[in-house]
């Protein structure tokens, strides 16, 4: 699948990115997990490939697997690198197409927080209209970033008004954004997505701070099999001039993305008894309405 | 100065920034102007120096200006040409360190729009507590950006209440954002800085379109005298770890340099007749007011 | 057209290419000049499309032109602006397809020196072989780069066998390379030729000095009409693995062109009177024939 | 350490490089192992740092390690994965500053072919005038590059007048090289030094081809400690107007320590039988001498 990757702040890992933005491809899944269990999922990517798959013409394309990873040191005994191998080929043999994706505490995001409360993975998404194409955009972020103060939601400082007596600390975290599409986009209008996914975090509050690793990973489910073409291949693609509605709907998704993860994830006790609180629902709620954004 | 520079979405010329990228600095002035007269602005800017500066070793360094352009055609007669050498030399020679820098509709922000209202040149700074050095960073900014129903202040969707009946175009704008900071950073540092440009925008409502010129440059004035040493040269930097003051300044002084922009611009009417209004203060106050945002 | 860019090294300016990058597509020609007259050749392409062409929807593309440059002050009275816009519009109405290129002193080509030795304007093609694509790949570079002892032809010091007496200087010159093919590839494909041209230019000797602006782009006439497409496009596209032919024929006519550009340039008086020489033919042949490279 | 990073072709994996280029930083050593063994690698970093190292302040610099790959899977078992941890600890533990570095097949070398001949690891250097401030200019690689027709040694076409009966392949190949010097550059001048490197790798023939992953890092030792300051650090920098003998010693490290692989690699039985020979040094210096390279 074509694909692009924008980094905005790069204190984090992603690997297989080099290939991604050489070839223009993703050849395989992407991969998320905490960072100190990046090479055995990546390691793992390949083992998988050798065992299960025959070693045919495409066996080579997935020698350079995309993982991407966030740092929840905090909650997770991440330097006990309990990630084993077994665990990646359940992820990968347990993906299922079209099945819902599981939201807050689970999989990597089950130690991640952002904004100073209990996150996880997120997702959302957008349909374009008939005229833009009917096109979807769809993002799923593993938010692990911001500070308490920052978190805005739907232009409310929430963040300011729930900090209450909590202090906030230095923002160490990152995000991962993994965007997906069906429109027919090439891979360098597929890294113009992968920005836009940065506009999106940035309307949660985030600036994205030197300890951020902040990476973006844009594909397109359009135009399969073009990767393993023996010859010129006949393609489809948007015209730059129609792209703005797919643009708007990243930064949209994106920022959806980041609060669902936010809302869905509950409060965890983690390593060393470390609590971290979800975000009440019915504060949030009551300061989006006292800002005029939530009628009920 | 020790320079960077970041492109959110190219469809914008600034010329000299290969240069600026590959040595770190930004050697001269940074001209803004209207698409269609970049060229003449460049030129000149080397003409300036050929036959107003003696011709020393300083001399070489002013060969690749730094001009960048937004596309104000709708109120500027932009194919008449009208930039001449002559304002080229007077807004150089004009120029004055310390003096306030005029906003709205002055220089190359006499014709441009920014989500609908008339907007122009903006600026801001932030002032860094003690602790985290005292340093100052300032944006100042050439809006012609955004699309009437994205115009958000302060997170508030200002654009879509003070919309009524007008109707929203193609955002087919761009904006120039100029950086300046005396925090002693490197060049990969104050690129940091100009991708930080880019949140503040995203704050604003913008999504940067694919007709979008937005383009970021940030510079320096600490280490002065660097860029012309002899030998190695020493100079200071700012440590990665005490960064966080200085990104989380650049992104609120780029958000409110843009509002700004619009709020100090004035209705205006240009070629052929044709007038965009000012954003009503009264109105914007009244919107802001009901969201929650503005005490009176 | 499909376009990619690439910097070397980038003490040098060709203007357009933020949008170049973001759009994939080169929408105008690419002017070559000397560095104080990019201004006026840029706005003067503007201005032909304004007074030229119909102000028609294609119109607006024309907005970012390319345009590129190399330093020859020392033949060329640079510093007299002695480029007009007249001289812009002829170049552009003189144009014409498949007529034979100009090279050695021509054009913007007539004041370059590489290597020590009076260069200019270049060009080379390969053609790949039938199971290959039959496609062909063009340079076209206009050479001002390299010091005396650098010129390496056919991996044969030419450099150190001719200097004799002659003294070398800091290298100070430029290069660009205007690379052309009618392989089918997309903007992320043509940014990788770009990249190969420098391989080209590794092989003459060169080694992209400080003060180089060694800049590549690379465009394909694959696939007309596609950037102005209303809705999603059909296009043609070379697999990654089919490319290997077209980067290697990149790197052997990006290498050929600027040889050529050094033979066919004759010995040029200007400014000042002062004199650089062509490239002795007879001398260079012997030294061909000394190390086993040209049997006669 | 100050350190910049280059991707020529980006078939290939170097983790760790995202915050190589955001912070400027080479935080900890450069690993290079085969492609499958990345991840294990990796992991082992931080595990050495976890179990060995006190969690102190620098602890948390070594989570994004560095480690590079080429692919050996003709003559080494890849998918047995017997990359184990122990291994990295052994490497890490038994580097030793100012030993010799081995060359040819050891380390991540031992499986490694180049040019169609057995290659593996090389380094060379370079040191500078005292003029040029007497700097050391390293250059190791890991050559698993090119096609046997391109071999180039010293401009002379050795690939092809040794090729004989043997067939050449598709290059499938990569190359990682580590720059290192003792000039105190910054990251941005770091970065035009792995550019450099690209230039090395030219003059020995290689084109980069599709499949290649040529990844370029390197560092200075100058101004140690400077990425752990707490306030604003003094450095020094050499200006960029003294960068052109670094640049060429750059140049000239990389190609030879890439024929260096070549010349140290002995003729190597792996995997299943097969079998690669090594250069054969008394035709080579026949060749040479043909073409008037090699006076004895």
């Amino acid at each position: 699948m074509f694909a692009g990757f924008f980094a905005l702040n790069g204190n984090g890992e992603m690997t297989g990115t080099a290939w991604v933005k050489e070839s223009g491809f993703l050849e395989g899944p992407v991969l998320l997990t905490n960072t100190h269990s990046v090479g055995v999922a990546r390691d793992a990517a390949i083992a998988w490939r050798v065992r299960r798959a025959p070693a045919d013409a495409l066996g080579y394309y997935w020698s350079l697997p995309v993982v991407a990873e966030t740092w929840d040191g905090d909650l997770n005994d991440i330097n006990g690198f309990h990630v084993k191998e077994r665990h990646v080929f359940e992820a990968i043999e347990g993906a299922r197409a079209g099945a819902p994706v599981a939201e807050g505490d689970v999989g990597a995001g089950t130690g991640t927080s952002a904004f100073g409360w209990k996150a996880g993975i997120g997702t959302a998404s957008r349909r374009l209209a008939a005229d833009d194409g009917a096109y979807t955009v769809g993002a799923l972020v593993q938010a692990n970033c911001g500070r308490l103060d920052q978190l805005t939601i739907a232009g409310v400082p929430v963040g300011r008004e729930l900090a209450g007596e909590r202090k906030g600390k230095r923002e160490g975290g990152s995000i991962v954004v993994v965007i997906a599409t069906d429109a027919p986009l090439l891979p360098h209008q597929l890294e113009r997505l992968a920005r836009r996914g940065a506009l999106g975090l940035a309307r949660t509050g985030a600036t994205s701070g030197d300890g951020s690793g902040d990476l973006f990973i844009a594909f397109s489910t359009a135009n399969p099999g073009v990767w393993g073409a023996e010859a010129a291949a006949t393609l489809r693609a948007l015209p730059n001039a129609r792209l703005d509605p797919v643009l708007d709907a990243t930064v949209q998704a994106t920022e959806e993305a980041i609060i669902n993860a936010l809302v869905a994830a509950e409060t965890l006790t983690g390593m060393g008894g470390r609590t971290v609180e979800a975000l009440p629902h019915d504060r949030l709620r009551a300061v989006l309405k006292r800002y005029g954004r939530l009628v009920e």
